[in-house]
């Protein structure tokens, strides 16, 4: 389909219909909870990253003719779209000592953003003598099936190929190709991904075992599904965090929300906390103002990175004013300590970038992760509600989730006691304090299916680029994960040459 | 869509299309094998089956409502089939002692056929209190998506829903929801499947570990796709099962195909192979006559179980002769003795299957084993030639076959360097005068990825019913598999109660 200016008024519209179910919040019993991606929103929001420059000068953009549909074999099954991947062969050993290839498998988003934040790959291709792919997602970024985003976001019909096994399908053909290409057949390959990317990695190297050696899965949150991790596991993990870094601050916040509820009940209490909250519009509803205070705390926890531990910088401001009896003055100063200085905070003109929407559509598929608010945490009890969420995404797509798939399809209820005996080669990485690691893998399940935490980490803070200032703990992990991977490689290698001596 | 006389013609006329490039060769470079399948042609065709009674009277049907498409998200894909699945309670020891159950995964036939030969679940369910599950694969028998066969099988539309993927996702919910309802969450799975079954069982368990504890896959070619194993493998089997049998023999049929050729070039010439082999009409073409006479022995080779050992009754009658120069007199007197006493011999009208046509689609989209004739058989040389397999497959049905899909997906190269250190708890077993036993896995993988085989075995006998005639390697090689079978069920049981403890 041509562009044309009618269409753009649709496509504007759906993203908007799509937008207002997932990110606002207004669903019942669906945690506003930020995307799971291994940094806080894009390169340019966060001031967490150094530079929006890539990891390295040495990348190289290529495009395979992916096929839209490896599972059924209709006339349409076979159309292809050209699918982006980056490479750097700087450190290359080469194929003929079956040097190795460390593959990020993107996750939900462009694969541009990862170029400038996953730093393990380059930060430690010189270890490995390890060349680099990076490989964007399917409906991200430049990797668009139907020729425009205009067209593959049109409706179930054309999202009805945007699915995990796709994907991962997607992944293992690039990579094989690549090993084609390269003449490296017995290359070993070591996959990385970030967040929803490292559910993929993880699921990837336990489907395809002949297509990559092992897999890097850190902040992978593959036992948040059809019910392995209590509901409320996420919330209780972000009061756990505020709570540990200030009780009064926990308080605070805890008993800020009635407060809230109690001014927009009276007349004008909108308009008194549009005022407060020196919001951008006025407020129409205090779920407006709840929603987001929610996502924020929810995103600093995520992210509560070193050096900034934004955590740690809202509860500063919110403990730190003077006005001990002005709660929602408290709570607002957190607002301002965490989004910076601003014209107004709340209810700002959102940039709804495609990856928003494309991951709307993930969660309404297969993604459906039950987070809900349970008792006792800083939040209002808030239960997840499968029945709404399935009717909001009907209403937004016309297709019900299949909130079974992850489980029925990858497995996840009794982890050790199946995996104990079967797989090997993947290293569950985790920072306790994101608040997804509480559906992460956090025990060793066999000898080379091992968790690597640390009590002080936040969500994928492992993979991102080394920096001067990074605290000893995470030193530490890193250069685990990187000891594990070379004996892995070192085992391998000696399992090659046996069985090529064999022959 | 309703029945209807004009739609039964169409349907006739591209069963026998489909025929016509499948089952009488006359596409160059494809060998004219018998289908994968546990036993040859029908019960009713076979003198080898002990009766037409299922293998037990303690069976019951069900119908699982089973999705068309579990990969994508399409509106379509939500359509749902009947799929039969039959039980048999008798031996069960109960889901509060996780009482195994062993699950048949049907492959390219209608389950009924599988409940009256397949006895390795019944002979076994006492030795295992186990319950039994025997599962239809779908498009095959009574578990026809698009409410009928017409319709099924109308073209690559509605036949592209069948493929291997799918239906092993079919068998994983299935058993899941057996579980479920038994409420058997920590009952050990035990899936079995014959020949593309026996694959389907070696896959199922390595993509899914969490839905069986562990497969018995015999006689399952899995290495035979995509160059892993040579083309002429299967057919340099053929020829040593018959030289083994008899070098006179074999020399006699080695030599039979130029004498035909000679006589055929002939004016005349069909007319008197026709009046010497008896054909039910004439021949029009000497490829028809020499085509049936490759399948024969082929089927020969695969079916060559005891008490009657077809290949020996060929050979028999071959050598047994007087007339010591009538090659072709001797061909036939082999023909005559392997199909019995009837009033003509070749080219005899066909009654073609649904399952025929069916296995049709499947050897045409993804199941392509490129099985060709090598020099130094005792056929006539005729390698296989993927371009025309193509052609012909997109002539037929409008869509490629995919010959590289199955490496891709299962894996398949360098499988001990992969599965040594990943998956455990398969046994593949295989009789090496199976022509097919070259595709299959011959050495063990690990210390629980184990291969069973016998020297005088052939295709999938180790599974069929047991007889009081078993030869002792038989007998054997049944016992070892349900030892092995045992001690891994036994090691289940021991991490689940180590499990249970601990939580």
């Amino acid at each position: 389909m041509k562009y044309s200016p009618e269409f753009s008024v649709q496509w504007l519209q759906f993203m908007v219909m799509v937008l207002l179910i997932s990110f606002t919040g207004t669903v019942s019993g669906w945690f506003n909870i930020p995307r799971l991606s291994p940094t806080r929103g894009t390169i340019i929001e966060n001031p967490d990253l150094q530079s929006f420059a890539p990891v390295s000068d040495d990348l190289r953009t290529f495009y395979y003719p992916q096929t839209l549909d490896h599972f059924n074999y209709q006339p349409q099954s076979y159309a292809t779209f050209q699918q982006r991947y980056v490479m750097n062969f700087k450190h290359w050993g080469g194929a003929n000592g079956s040097a190795p290839i460390l593959a990020y498998l993107g996750a939900e988003a462009l694969i541009d953003n990862d170029l400038a934040i996953i730093g393990f790959l380059n930060d430690n291709a010189i270890h490995f003598n390890a060349t680099l792919v990076y490989i964007e997602h399917r409906y991200y970024g430049k990797s668009i099936p139907f020729g425009s985003s205009e067209e593959a976001f049109k409706n179930a019909s054309t999202m009805g190929y945007f699915t995990s096994a796709q994907a991962i399908e997607d992944y293992a053909e690039i990579i094989m190709h690549i090993k084609k290409k390269l003449r490296a057949f017995y290359s070993p390959v070591i996959v990385i991904g970030g967040s929803y990317g490292r559910m993929l990695a993880s699921w990837l190297r336990l489907k395809y075992p002949h297509v990559a050696l092992g897999a890097l899965a850190s902040s992978a949150p593959i036992l948040y599904f059809n019910k392995i991790t209590p509901s409320g596991a996420y919330v209780s993990v972000i009061t756990k965090d505020f709570r540990e870094a200030s009780e009064t601050c926990y308080q605070t916040i805890r008993s800020s929300w009635s407060i809230i509820d109690k001014i927009a009940s009276r007349s004008n209490g909108l308009s008194t906390l549009s005022s407060k909250f020196k919001t951008c519009k006025t407020l129409q509803d205090s779920s407006e103002l709840k929603n987001e205070l929610e996502n924020m705390y929810a995103e600093a926890a995520q992210y509560n990175h070193p050096p900034r531990y934004p955590v740690n910088m809202i509860c500063g401001a919110i403990d730190g004013t003077n006005e001990k009896k002005d709660i929602l003055g408290k709570i607002f100063a957190g607002v301002a300590a965490y989004r910076g200085n601003r014209s107004c905070y709340i209810n700002q003109p959102t940039n709804v970038s495609e990856a928003d929407v494309a991951w709307s559509w993930q969660i309404c598929s297969e993604m459906v992760m039950p987070i809900g608010i349970g008792k006792n945490t800083m939040f209002q009890a808030d239960p997840f509600d499968l029945n709404s969420y399935t009717k909001e995404c009907m209403r937004s797509y016309g297709v019900p989730p299949r909130p079974h798939w992850v489980t029925s399809h990858y497995g996840g209820h009794d982890i050790k006691l199946i995996l104990q005996i079967f797989g090997s080669n993947i290293i569950f990485s985790n920072g306790l304090r994101d608040p997804y690691s509480r559906g992460g893998v956090l025990e060793n399940i066999s000898d080379s299916i091992l968790a690597v935490h640390t009590v002080e980490g936040s969500h994928c803070l492992d993979i991102l680029r080394e920096k001067e200032s990074d605290p000893e703990w995470l030193v530490k992990q890193r250069e685990m994960e990187v000891k594990i991977i070379k004996e892995r490689i070192a085992h391998y290698h000696a399992d090659l040459k046996a069985s090529l001596i064999k022959q």
